[in-house]
């Protein structure tokens, strides 16, 4: 087991209901920015649910975050919070709109810093003050209701870019199941995806020994397959699979399995490009990409996908590469199941033009991704090439 | 799954050598009151470690907190942190010391407030005020260092009393696996009995539906299973092993697996009977209880007993009955395959006047315990009767 630090300061508050539980939670005399989306939130009855328990709290509103956040529109956010004297941040919606407040809450205080630099030059870690943030989940997925991440994106130049920081850790995390029913079965979907690819990134790589963490990551993936028929039931919508996917999805990326141990994250930055440059959802470009890059990677990953094979997908034949070809087949069926394609080819994408183009875009920047660090423009192609 | 809250604030620095990062953690100007037990840490080279890292700072010194820590000793540690202005505690030893240097830390600042009541009155949830703990854990078993729990004993009076309280969290916790390396064979064995019905009491209960926190806690059982032959190997340890086991007992008990879920705890309830009537090693008491609390209590437990006999110990038998006896056996043989006994009489117990003692106990207590509440002092009396 390598060497680790794990901290994780978020309150998870959950279960149904759990929203009136605001009041309480949300600093009395606070000026309240109320951050959220493309007002999906108007229509399912949360965003009601937030301003009555906020009714004695001094609230303003910054809607319009987008899918994979901009900067732009963070800007005016900050812009907005500075102005305003916002004393807390609540993010109300999925992953990009828990990103997004994070990125405001670290740039606001900070005037002195070019918002820019938070992201480009890591200076993150340097910064010593951030907006307390709150968030009530709607979209389960990232994670980021559970973690120090975030992910913002910048239209204007194609660029996309992360930071962490213990100082945007949300102060409490409201996870009500409810708040699932209203969503469509294709967001259903991409969560189970998501969450499914985060603990692969964190599991599949080399063994490094770690009985506890390929324990709890085994766990979160058959917990995962598990639930998956029940989550996309639509009607009615059963409540307690809902909440299962809600908690798995904030276990599969709140640092606990990932310390002491490799990590990979290859298939989310080969997949970032897919969603930069044709537009799949995020956990649509993830699964275009993960069999095939196990595939690709198959002798490197020999020891982790023979264990997962045999612990997660029930592969037990003694053929080694059998059990390999199986496991692999297995992940792919397994997406296949629940309505998720795993070809560039099922999303009319031609697989030459984007490995080109995906190719050329790792270069530019002069990408090696994986555990290993070996994965290049050339190797991110190859993968590519396969996913027809 | 049962609505929760979720809430760990520690922050666990993990590793070889990690004790030297003590310096950093501490705060600069603080005072800090050193607390230990019986003085293994001077052997074993822990405690050199610890005053060196610490050499810049302000250090008094606590010793002599004994296994079951007595309320009368943590009295004078209170009296002296009072008098000599303490502002950091930092424990340094198992969960013992752990747990009541968690006690000092609520009661020495509150000084308005009769200790005792803290324990017996429930004070803890109302107090606003702690002094800030770090912890070095050397032996790894309660979890202690990964949670807000404390356990303390009166003996003169012969009570065992717990509080719990977020102020109580440790700030960090540093685990450095070569800590163990001096531990006899017997505390190993503990501790990996601890741990394991640490999980079991959060886990072999009634189905509720906890997809995700079952699969968790499977996955601790599996690797404490997985990690234990290794974990015993002495001359020389195995570094990987102690790391496993010192994260495996961490996480058994940091709320994680609990959320969620009903939670039994009469085996430890029976348990602490045992170690305060005949002196048994906390985990000794667990290991003669637990294997007859899941016969006896086998039709309530049906369900979890075949998941977990599925799962956990491979019994996949269709005949349940069989299943479930199978199960059982497969426990008890786990203890004893570690060298840990599952009776009272192999630690010379007569099991009729355990019986007879521990029920007269219970009923004085008015106790009824279980994820049932229907556990009465005669059923604990049934269970012990059973364990020859």
């Amino acid at each position: 087991m390598n060497d680790f630090e794990f901290y994780n300061s978020t309150r998870i508050i959950f279960g149904k209901g759990s929203i009136a539980k605001l009041s309480k939670r949300v600093p009395k005399k606070a000026t309240v920015m109320l951050l959220y989306g493309g007002g999906s939130i108007k229509e399912n009855g949360v965003y009601d649910q937030v301003i009555s328990a906020l009714k004695k709290h001094n609230v303003i509103e910054f809607g319009g975050i987008e899918a994979n956040p901009d900067y732009a529109t963070l800007l005016k956010a900050i812009k907005q919070a500075r102005k305003k004297k916002v004393d807390f941040l609540l993010a109300v919606g999925g992953g990009s709109v828990i990103d997004g407040t994070k990125f405001v809450a670290i740039a606001a205080p900070n005037a002195d810093v070019e918002p820019w630099d938070i992201l480009t030059r890591g200076l993150a870690k340097e910064l010593k003050q951030a907006l307390p943030l709150g968030t009530v989940l709607t979209l389960p997925a990232t994670g980021s209701e559970f973690n120090h991440n975030s992910v913002i994106s910048r239209r204007e130049t194609e660029e996309k870019y992360s930071f962490a920081s213990d100082l945007v850790f949300p102060k409490f995390s409201i996870l009500d199941p409810e708040t699932t029913y209203s969503l469509p079965k294709n967001q259903l979907r991409n969560g189970l995806v998501d969450a499914y690819v985060h603990v692969t990134e964190q599991y599949l790589t080399y063994p490094a020994g770690a009985i506890v963490q390929d324990r709890q990551s085994e766990a979160l993936l058959l917990a995962i397959i598990e639930m998956a028929p029940a989550v996309l039931k639509m009607d009615p919508p059963d409540y307690n699979a809902r909440a299962n996917f809600m908690w798995a999805c904030s276990n599969a990326l709140n640092h606990l399995i990932g310390v002491g141990v490799p990590q990979d994250w290859a298939t989310h930055r080969i997949g970032h490009e897919l969603t930069a440059l044709y537009g799949l959802a995020h956990a649509e470009s993830l699964a275009v990409v993960l069999p095939w890059l196990l595939w690709y990677k198959r002798d490197q990953k020999r020891d982790k996908l023979l264990q997962y094979g045999y612990r997660v997908m029930g592969q037990k034949t003694q053929k080694y590469s059998e059990r390999i070809d199986r496991t692999i087949e297995a992940t792919a069926a397994f997406f296949q199941s629940i309505g998720m394609p795993t070809t560039l080819t099922a999303f009319g994408i031609d697989p030459d033009e984007a490995a080109a183009r995906v190719q050329a875009r790792w270069e530019a920047r002069g990408w090696v991704q994986g555990e290993y660090r070996d994965i290049t423009g050339a190797d991110a192609a190859a993968i590519l090439l396969l996913s027809r």
